[in-house]
């Protein structure tokens, strides 16, 4: 059936509703048990990587390249074979980078919060501020959203265009609020739209005129190099440089991990920033800690090489992931093209589909998943304080299930939001 | 000359400075550039861990007891094995363990800083209050009130005694004054005086009536199981159950890692605490970081596998570390003994030898040192705002050094003391 459902009289409707129901009984008979719920990668993917394991053992020289020894104390900047890989992976230079530890979540949760207890470069510390908010481009990641709320910082949402946040809107809001101290981006492949912002919304970025000089950008890049098709990638003209260009070197904090290119929590994570910032960022930093795991960051410089090395893992990557975007969107495409309930999204690269249903439903068509046996991202959860005002995105993560289990978990998808939509039609 | 300097005269002093003056111009001459400033463990020590690069390779099953894949994201407070190690090693039970990254220091930063930010336990955040106040031993560890001076935090002296902190004035203070909201503990083997609290002073810590509800004693037990002796070993009361059968289940925060046990810098770190504090620590910790490193957490637990195997290598490291601090005692006593002109400390454990010069002269040694072409920690450090009022304390780090290097280090710090004790004598 690939008429419009807005053109069925409310007989086939129920009609459609009957039989919508008798096959979602038989869907949960089969006591499903999937997750496409988070960004996680799938076990054909962790074990690309099991050679890093060996890379440094018992009769390896732990030595770095300057020198020092990865098994002891020291070192807060990273050792310089990382600084330089992490440093090639956002195309900036080395003095530009600081290595941490394993989480780029957890450097924007510390950046966060060494704002709001010791002020960026000078100014007020947050926490000394009546007021703080931040933009948040939505549909965003939830984690992002998280952060920010946890610190009491009030969130602004700014709707997501094809090409970034609506930037006439970022423009305005950041040029006249000094209450306004950052932006969430993850400007390629972006959570959860996959969408990749164009070069005038980056350049516009750039160019931004805050009225606080402690605005800062969050731009999580962390899906910079998580293409899906060889011959097909997206690109943004690089951050830091821009800014520099514009007349705003300190304005941007970028982050990228090897978090979907290694190990999940075993691998390592960068901010990038200008060298005042650095400056600014290590005053704090080195209170914090002494160094990070130089052996882990020993292993990653090692198993890599450089980064056309990085690149033909991640095409290996790309190889195991895309079969899966594919097979959902096929699915989608099969089971609701026409029929003018949704629409989504068709990156090419990232984790993630963004999948807009009718509005009121997305809440609905999670529950319904959830009594299936399929795990879906929280409807709202793509929303500041996870409230999504009209109801009606949800973010797909396709890349954990195996492809028998996808293909699977995408039909019931369609089945469920076909069948809250027909209910909430008929509700009409 | 073992008469003591006080019974010498002016011509006699006179004539020792020349004596001393030449043989300190003969050190220069040898351009020596020897380090005993940071508490960090040989190359021979870490040689020690080499095998746990091994335990898990491309051919490991890399999944955790309760069957997660240690490759990927999640599992907040650590893998099973890992917390009942880092449990048994602290005394406690698993449940009151969170397993964290590399480092404990930043543990205890990131314990400050939720304080600061978020309150404790329902409390007011301590960036909402006009002012906070941490009771600082002294001499201490300099990071500890590096800490908490970059918050802003007063910091208020308390004497250590041979029995640990003077409790007389903690429990006078802690229980008036509601400002003050913790105390930094390095109960054995402290760093720098290496003495171990004793048991009363352990229980009278547990039996505490602070004025505030979120007083907290951070317990930096860093060298719990640092002995230099198979035979001769301080222990303290377990703090957790102390606490708890005095009234105070919440009232500490215990800190332990395998810094100075593995890899400084790549090992595991943990938080003990009950479990009303770890529900409270986890509502923020999950804002912060997906998880920790799982499989460097398992490596530690395969690798040691249980604590009699972790205190076996113990005494390994123990082996290494013993001719170091008795070659330093050994020349210090030879060279300084009966002068009276400088007392120190003779740990059984840990990693620090704490010295005391005459009044005035501490920071005149570290220089005259550092001229000689031998690092120590800077005067003052062990005191908060680096601020040693006497000028008296010096920290002495005998771990990193080679035993001959050592030996001639400890050999020019007998002769610095000697040297700039005379000229404060000649002075008076």
């Amino acid at each position: 059936m690939k008429k419009p459902y807005c053109s069925l009289s409310r007989e086939e409707l129920t009609a459609l509703k009957k039989e919508l129901e008798q096959e979602y009984r038989k869907v949960q008979e089969k006591g499903l048990q999937l997750d496409m719920s988070r960004g996680k990668p799938a076990k054909t993917q962790l074990d690309l990587t099991m050679g890093m394991l060996d890379v440094v053992n018992s009769k390896s020289d732990l030595d770095a390249e300057s020198g020092m020894d990865c098994r002891n104390y020291g070192c807060l900047t990273g050792i310089p074979e990382i600084r330089r890989l992490m440093a090639d992976m956002a195309g900036v230079s080395e003095k530009n980078v600081i290595v941490y530890g394993n989480s780029s979540l957890n450097i924007m949760f510390d950046t966060v919060s060494r704002s709001v207890t010791h002020g960026v470069m000078g100014n007020t510390p947050w926490a000394k501020l009546d007021k703080v908010k931040f933009l948040c481009p939505v549909p965003g990641y939830d984690r992002h959203f998280a952060i920010t709320e946890s610190f009491g910082i009030e969130m602004i949402n700014i709707p997501m265009t094809a090409e970034g946040p609506d930037m006439d809107m970022v423009e305005a809001l950041v040029s006249t609020d000094p209450a306004i101290k950052g932006i969430w981006c993850v400007p390629m492949y972006a959570n959860p739209t996959g969408i990749t912002y164009s070069a005038e919304t980056v350049r516009r970025f750039a160019a931004l005129k805050p009225a606080a000089p402690d605005f800062r950008i969050f731009w999580d890049n962390a899906y910079g190099i998580h293409h899906l098709y060889e011959d097909d990638q997206d690109s943004i003209p690089e951050i830091l440089s821009e800014c520099e260009k514009a007349g705003n070197p300190d304005m941007v904090y970028e982050f990228m991990s090897t978090s979907k290119i290694t190990f999940p929590g075993s691998g390592v994570a960068a901010i990038y920033t200008s060298e005042a910032n650095i400056k600014d960022i290590l005053k704090v930093l080195t209170y914090q800690t002494i160094g990070h795991d130089k052996i882990n960051q020993l292993r990653h410089a090692r198993f890599f090489g450089d980064m056309e090395h990085m690149r033909a893992h991640m095409m290996e990557h790309a190889k195991l992931i895309r079969p899966k975007f594919e097979a959902v969107l096929n699915t989608l495409e099969e089971g609701l093209g026409g029929l003018d309930i949704a629409s989504w999204t068709n990156p090419k690269g990232g984790y993630f589909i963004s999948f807009d249903a009718m509005e009121g439903c997305a809440k609905a068509i999670v529950s319904k998943m959830k009594e299936a046996g399929v795990v879906m991202t929280g409807a709202g959860a793509t929303y500041p304080y996870g409230h999504d005002p009209k109801d009606s995105n949800i973010r797909i993560a396709p890349t954990l299930p195996t492809p028998e289990e996808l293909a699977e978990a995408a039909s019931v998808f369609v089945l469920c939001v076909k069948l809250v939509t027909v209910d909430k039609l008929l509700e009409a």
